[in-house]
């Protein structure tokens, strides 16, 4: 797995089970997920001879980020390596304007959207669509970073003055947003995790809800089937996770991650296939395991950094508080807003059970301010 | 934790969430936890100096195995190391004549005992209980090595010639084997897994079963009462691991173990606190985590080696075959018999749950002869 962040550490809790053995690329012999995997190299992910001297001996080669650029994936394979996903498909995950055009091109519901690069296409965008236009760096946005929500085009001076490509794309007025975590493997099998609700906080998915609440029935599935339509459509290997607005006219989908994703952190407790074991599997080629539920309701809250870095020190009120809430701690650094673990919890009562999961959250982040 | 093998590696899965360090003592790298965790120390754990500079900077000492000497554990604390659980504690776990002693004084039901030393002790043992006699060996018993179930004298000479401490138990006519597994904090918080049934061929656990079938209220309080009077009465600190047998006049004390049991390996998918994760809380002294079933029926049955050591070909198959089921395998080297790994099933109806898991198992372990 290129990347040695939560993403990779979390896996590594799959592959041990497997008895799978799981190399990193890190940077870094700090990061998460080198400090609990034996084989962790040290190299530069944007670089091809690091990459493959990475590659050397690995039955597949996949990623824990998106970054790795599209022209090394296809020499990995051009030298003989199973890469997934793979260049074809990985590049709708990094490349905003070319996921817009694909699936734009399969029928899938997309906000109206344009390829800008000076005010003028801005305002010829809201003239047609209206304001507040989303600007979006094609390449690299994460998180929420390289997206702007544009009132003007003035909004847009500082993305259009550094002359990256963007593109803009129409505010949906969304009623709440959605998640479908799908796997594919080589083979073409697909599965479908139950459609999730997740919630952002400027920018930052804060919790996710399984399975959506009074999502049912035929919406569920039209749902599952966006996701598991674009995984074949787009050839992908491995999971795929499509964010989705959910709109008064249907859905549209906003973002797609091929990789674990932090909608899916939930699974790891709550479904009887962690998406990690997923993952492996499909890039393995291996059959997929089952998606369903293992309890009625299923909230995970991200664990976001605050003032006191201490966070063990405030584990024991948490346990003691609620011996079920299950607390994951990814070993970094503890900073300010940064995602630093998350918390899930499981019963059966919507309300009882998202009380319970924000609790332990809170509690763990401590005090706000120093 | 001192010790490498497969309870360590799970354990690693545990601390991986919490974001707890875990650091091993092992005799090699090729061992089992050795593979999955960084802070790897090589090392003999009958050598005070090696246990020394491993222990420097741990804030708990724990085992994968009950083989540490007793004086040992105590030169450690004195040293000012937590050590859990303590030698006090321990020596029950390492020496079935204090086991049995002690056990007797606090009312624990144990079979007829007696320590033995020549061929007229074993004989005069039977006279009075009758045959067969388990002659066992007080030290170093461990899945059924050091055990020998006599119908005569003679059948005990090999164990009475190499002039080993000995003690002879009467057989217990048993219905079937029970086992409860409880964890106890250094505070006094002891919590108590449900009552599972094991089934042994050949002196090695082949399958466990959660709950218990048929077995309820009062009866399976009374298991647990047993287990939970033995933590507390010894000074158990982590987790304690009983094996009984049922009888028709009532429940009677085998074995104990303290430390990640094999009877519990049902509780990583099966409950909602795995047993690894349970041994952290408790040797961290933190609040004892939910012990409740996350399913009605969770069965486990062990992986033995077969005689193709390619477990990983065999994948394909399970997984297709049962998208539910969950392998494990340790990564250790496959010899016939070994235990390599287990599988865990989870679902509603008994014989069903069986049956999946078994088929899981026999086909990992593959062809029986070369």
């Amino acid at each position: 797995m290129v990347g040695a962040g939560q993403l990779a550490r979390m896996t590594q809790q799959a592959a041990i089970a497997l008895g799978i053995d799981l190399r990193v690329l890190a940077n870094s012999r700090d990061e998460s997920a080198a400090k609990v995997i034996v084989d962790t190299r040290l190299g530069d992910y944007r670089d091809l001879a690091d990459l493959r001297e990475f590659a050397k001996g690995c039955a597949a080669v996949t990623f824990d980020h998106e970054h790795v650029p599209t022209e090394h994936i296809q020499d990995l394979i051009d030298d003989g390596y199973a890469v997934h996903p793979g260049p074809e498909a990985l590049v709708h995950a990094q490349d905003k304007a070319v996921m817009r055009e694909r699936l734009t091109e399969i029928g899938v519901p997309c906000p109206a959207w344009a390829r800008v690069s000076e005010a003028a296409d801005v305002e010829a965008f809201a003239e047609e669509h209206g304001w507040p236009v989303v600007v979006k760096s094609v390449r690299g946005g994460y998180d929420g970073r390289g997206v702007w929500v544009c009132s003007s085009a003035e909004d847009a001076r500082e993305p259009l003055e550094a002359g990256i490509p963007l593109i803009a794309e129409a505010f949906v007025p969304f009623e709440r947003e959605l998640a479908v975590l799908v796997a594919r493997s080589p083979h073409g099998q697909g599965v479908s995790y139950p459609v999730v609700e997740t919630v952002q906080k400027d920018g930052i998915c804060v919790e996710v809800i399984a399975p959506a609440p009074g999502l049912v029935g035929e919406d569920a599935a039209a749902a599952q089937h966006i996701a598991l339509k674009i995984a074949q459509e787009l050839g992908v290997t491995g999971l795929l996770a499509v964010e989705m607005f959910a709109t008064k006219t249907g859905l549209v989908v906003n973002e797609l991650a091929m990789r674990p994703h932090n909608s899916g952190h939930w699974t790891i407790e709550g479904a009887r296939t962690s998406q990690f074991e997923q993952h492996l599997r499909a890039v393995l080629n291996l059959p997929l395991g089952s998606p369903a539920l293992a309890a009625p309701v299923v909230v995970m809250v991200n664990l976001l950094g605050g003032a006191d870095p201490d966070v063990f020190s405030r584990y024991e009120h948490v346990m003691a508080n609620d011996p079920g809430v299950k607390i994951h701690f990814y070993g970094k650094e503890v900073r300010p807003g940064r995602k630093i673990g998350h918390v899930t919890a499981l019963g059966v009562e919507l309300a009882e059970v998202r009380a319970r999961a924000w609790h332990a959250a809170d509690c763990l982040k401590g005090p706000v301010d120093a």
